[in-house]
């Protein structure tokens, strides 16, 4: 890939130009709002311009609504050989660009899984992406050449390709995404009006389990409403085991000796089918984050604590996998919990011990 | 408090035991697994034997299922002057010692929020509950020495104490915890046959939404089992809007532009309670935890990496209140998000760009 050109430079469009440009692609950059182009281009992003000549990619990240369009014009006025867009919902997208009038057999639908609180391209980065899963979702017109550039456009941006149809895509991004954020803000909700002493006794529990629904609520209705009928498939699924959980708490707390004894079976399937679930989302590298152990140390909140600590670490030749502060309400204290490889564990609680931490491990 | 017993040494029974023998208190140890409660000695708990004199507190710290009987054995022996417990589900236990024959107004009922995945003495720790909620749930009886000796109790073992009725602490705990267990093992259950390509594109969304649903199943099979009835009316509240919002998804999704429209109305009306239901939960020091900035940092996944990091804050001045590492399948890079005052997350961000770290903030 020599050229590209990146239409739509909020977040995700500019943080593509960033990545191409650094790695020597010659970027062109438009906009709607031309300011954006600009600030784009003066970020390093590239030359805020259509190009004269079709470059090898052009990158759609322009909102779901308008991609139909603009992929009939950019095509209609030659502007690339190959495109492709970046939306995180990708059937109703190959459908607009049919109804448009666009040629598939040059389009490939793309959906880079990164982002980020802040939008627009002053958040933009070209690390955006990085290690990030990438899905790919050729339709059955698109080409070997749009597959092949696409799978380039990914590589240069350092993200993970992956490829699948695009009503796999949608599934599965409202299985793993969108179907989870509901859940989150549904429990959230219930929240909403509890008394303040049973809020207050909260643990991290609730608070890891609902922190997605603390998102923007704008960019999640357009998510939401793009993909609704996958996210109710999955939603309805779940809301069937749910009211089996309902059932099978009411058996057990029931006066039937054995429908409670059946009950009490349900949600032991129900909680073993959870734990094997759970065991299947990749964690670092891929491997699944419940093959680290953890380490607890009590730290105060001091500046330089944790400094001191990951020192401690460092010196010790450990390698801290993922980190847990544990909050304390009305306390200076805390607990912090350092994921690590299981045959280093003990050696290193010990070793922490040894220069005068608490280590709870 | 100058003298106590714990019945019952395991991970928190002999937890306790350590804490008030650290701030001098005469501490007796007993178990129905004699050998646990040697352990527990010997790891500095106090003495593996019953007193001879009534002790000022006694901590029943056994299986939910046996706080009724050992609590008639313990007051018609005359072990202590005051009674509490430890169990997570606190009606019950009121019920179990009124039908057991025990004086009520010489117990009270007790629930530190605190835990560990391990289990047993050998596991204990003496700052377990440091800052951690510690219920009272003081029945009608209930007197107010009991009341006041189990105060000194939770002072002691460095608890944040909160009284409540019985009643009140299981729908409290239901909502924030219990509940929140069965939806995330829910969610984390529709994995467990999910295809592997949907699994591989999960991001930290939903690996923080189920985490708590890796939890040790036989553990939580009692506490569902033992509170059942105050989760099963949270999560049909739960129900009742989950399916709303599948019937508002559908409608976003169908044919009606009026239905489609008030569903995208429901939808966003839900994440924005959503929204409020998560800035309810206390993060560090009881604030809340959507008070702080978060400056996202790419680090190399080599031991030491974290150590030069928080050292950089540490010689900046800036106290990091909470650590997220955002784990990229493949990749040997890793993204580090520190979420600190907002006040100095500018100035932060610049001290660490100009050090030569990638900042994404």
């Amino acid at each position: 890939m020599r050229s590209a050109l990146v239409v739509g430079t909020g977040l995700i469009g500019t943080s593509i130009a960033l990545a191409l440009t650094r790695r020597g692609v010659e970027v062109y950059l438009s906009d709607a709002d031309e300011s954006a182009a600009r600030t784009a281009a003066s970020l390093g992003g590239g030359r805020a311009a259509l190009p004269t000549q079709p470059v090898d990619v052009a990158i759609l990240a322009v909102p779901p609504a308008r991609i139909g369009e603009t992929l009939a014009k950019a095509q209609s006025e030659q502007w690339a050989r190959v495109f492709t867009d970046v939306g995180s919902v990708k059937s109703r997208v190959l459908d607009a660009a049919e109804t448009a009038g666009g040629d598939l057999s040059r389009f490939i639908g793309g959906h880079p899984l990164a982002g980020r609180e802040r939008s627009g391209p002053l958040a933009a980065r070209p690390d955006l992406f990085e290690g990030r899963p990438w899905v790919l979702t050729p339709g059955p017109a698109t080409s070997r050449d749009a597959l092949n550039q696409a799978l380039e456009l990914v590589s240069l941006c350092g993200a993970v390709p992956t490829v699948m149809d695009a009503d796999e895509h949608d599934h599965a991004v409202a299985l793993i995404s969108h179907a989870p954020h509901l859940v989150a803000a549904l429990m959230a909700a219930r929240l909403e009006n509890a008394r303040e002493q049973s809020v207050r006794i909260s643990g991290t529990g609730i608070r890891d389990l609902t922190r997605i629904a603390g998102g923007a609520p704008q960019l999640w209705e357009d998510i939401l409403a793009a993909n609704a009928p996958a996210i109710a498939e999955v939603l309805a699924d779940y809301a069937a085991d749910l009211s089996e959980a309902v059932r099978a708490l009411r058996a057990v707390a029931g006066p039937d000796a054995d429908a409670a004894k059946r009950g009490a079976e349900d949600l032991a399937d129900l909680l073993r089918r959870g734990n094997a679930g759970h065991a299947r989302i990749p964690g670092k590298h891929g491997s699944p984050s419940a093959s680290y152990t953890a380490v607890a140390v009590v730290i105060s909140d001091r500046p330089g604590e944790l400094a001191r600590l990951f020192a401690a670490a460092g010196s010790a030749g450990v390698n801290v996998e993922d980190v847990r502060i544990d909050h304390s309400p009305g306390r200076e204290a805390g607990l912090v919990e350092l994921l690590v490889d299981p045959a280093v564990a003990e050696r290193f609680a010990t070793s922490l011990g040894a220069s005068g931490w608490t280590v709870q491990a």
